[in-house]
């Protein structure tokens, strides 16, 4: 058994390890920067602790491992592009460093290297590998469309919020719990399970996110509104919507989309008002009941609960919780 | 065994029943919208064709041809991106159509929409066939860059382009044949030799395009010279460098780089450079060169000539000709 630390510097290791051809330089350098730009690697994490769940060849996982890692880089690569985000991690993105073009064709070839690491699995696990990363990758996509599709929708309800990000962050979770599992020879129902349990979780993550951005989190410093000053659509901002009146719905409109405004008379308008709704107490609910339920699906898995303890760790780690 | 025009037949009626999730639909529609578009499906029929030398069983490579042709829309729907074409087999190109982030991101979907058809194939194929698409989709990659690259390239040899055209041509066409022959069984040598094929073959087709954008084809009554106005480093214009004194050199140079020219007489100046530098003829015997070698690995193959004539056949075609 390896612990969590351990299991975070394999990963670290296997991507450190991966070498790309010198040349053509504009499509590999960018691919290596991304991938050597740090983060969390919460989805290879993902991949590694549920088939430890079933599994003690920890090495057997590591191509898929890092093939989610990829994607998911793969995935802001692109989205910087499309949402003309210029940095990344406290760096410049691909496309910011290095212009559209190479950002487009970089990616690309990141999406294709992603793949490349699935064929390095056994051959015999490659096929059912195959078809649920193609399944996670295209739910990934989807959400990222409907994403942009809100930019220029005048209404969201707070169920069409809760499935797009079940698809643009809860899939790539549990697309990763279920390579995984399915590697370390889970049932079909195991791995229905895992999959709930990180479709919760990343409810969760992505509610708690949109709480911290808006509400922020002392022990980050982080500054706090960027999402209010952007006027997007989160789970904050559809609650409130959902639950005004219409006079109090305008009035939020209006001020979401008054670019002119002094930015802290905005953040501190529309926090007032999603204070008013009493927005933050729900939102803080609904992490509350996703997490529950996500941890819930673990204690219905048929495995010694020592084994799922490093999972619940982790989980509690991403939610900034103690365990 | 099929006729061509059967195999094309099965090829269409594949693509056509590909059904698509009508949501969210800017995310699908672009999908479907360049699949729907056309083509001669060269790709998908050098799947069939080589499969076809070693099996009867066309149907189970269906999903590889399909892979292949999805695949290629891929990269003319994210080529047309970079290289910012509005107009695309007679139609608006996608992002002309749906604007720069869906098309980056149908795209992308697109891609990973070819990785599914690939996972349909009989599990035991799957691991080889993902491993050899893996390698083809990396390699178009890294021709795009280069031909990009070679936009901001001063000087580029004839052994560059003649690299470049094999990666961003050539690894598609021998890619497809590879994965046909693999489906159908065939020893690593004869894949070696059908890849040579369809490497030879690509070049030929690619050296051909350019001799006719400059010096057209009655048959097509094609307009001439846009890649002369575009100031492209086609074949024609790296050979007729490679051979020009310094000062020639230099004329040409001026001349391919002059956006204010009259156009019809910057077309009449670089191809009386091309002329006296005897470009046109040198090419034709490259063309020539290349589709003999092409068609001789055919010779080289352990099967029936009987089999190898539909590929003959549609190699012939391929180039304009008659067999």
């Amino acid at each position: 058994m390896y612990t969590n630390d351990q299991l975070q510097s394999l990963i670290e290791n296997y991507l450190a390890q991966a070498e790309f051809p010198a040349e053509p330089e504009l499509l590999y350098a960018p691919i290596a920067y991304s991938l050597a730009g740090g983060g969390k690697r919460l989805r290879p994490m993902l991949v590694l602790l549920s088939h430890a769940l079933f599994s003690d060849n920890v090495q057997q996982a590591l191509p898929a491992a890092g093939a989610v890692e990829v994607f998911h880089n793969f995935t802001l690569l692109h989205d910087d592009i499309m949402d003309n985000a210029a940095i990344r991690r406290g760096k410049p993105s691909v496309h910011a460093k290095w212009g559209r073009n190479v950002a487009i064709l970089s990616g690309d070839a990141m999406l294709i290297y992603a793949y490349r690491l699935l064929s390095l699995l056994p051959a015999a696990q490659v096929p059912q590998a195959l078809a649920t990363f193609d399944t996670m990758a295209l739910e990934v996509c989807e959400g990222q469309q409907y994403d942009m599709d809100f930019e220029q929708k005048q209404k969201v309800s707070v169920v069409e919020y809760m499935h797009m990000i079940e698809l643009k962050t809860s899939a790539l979770l549990a697309g990763s719990v279920q390579i995984g599992a399915q590697l370390g020879g889970a049932s079909e129902e195991d791995c229905r399970k895992l999959r709930r349990f990180a479709i919760e979780l990343g409810l969760a993550f992505q509610l708690q996110d949109d709480l911290l951005d808006s509400y922020g989190d002392e022990r980050l410093g982080k500054a706090i509104g960027g999402d209010i000053l952007e006027g997007k659509k989160t789970y904050l901002a559809v609650t409130a919507m959902s639950r005004a009146d219409e006079a109090t719905r305008e009035e939020l409109r209006t001020l979401l989309n008054d670019g002119g405004i002094d930015p802290a008379r905005k953040i501190a308008g529309v926090k007032a008002l999603f204070d008013r709704l009493d927005v933050p107490h729900l939102a803080e609910q609904q992490i509350e009941l996703r997490f529950e339920r996500a941890l819930a699906q673990l204690d219905t898995l048929p495995v010694d609960p020592a084994r799922t303890a490093p999972l619940r760790e982790f989980a509690a780690g991403l939610m900034g919780r103690k365990k």
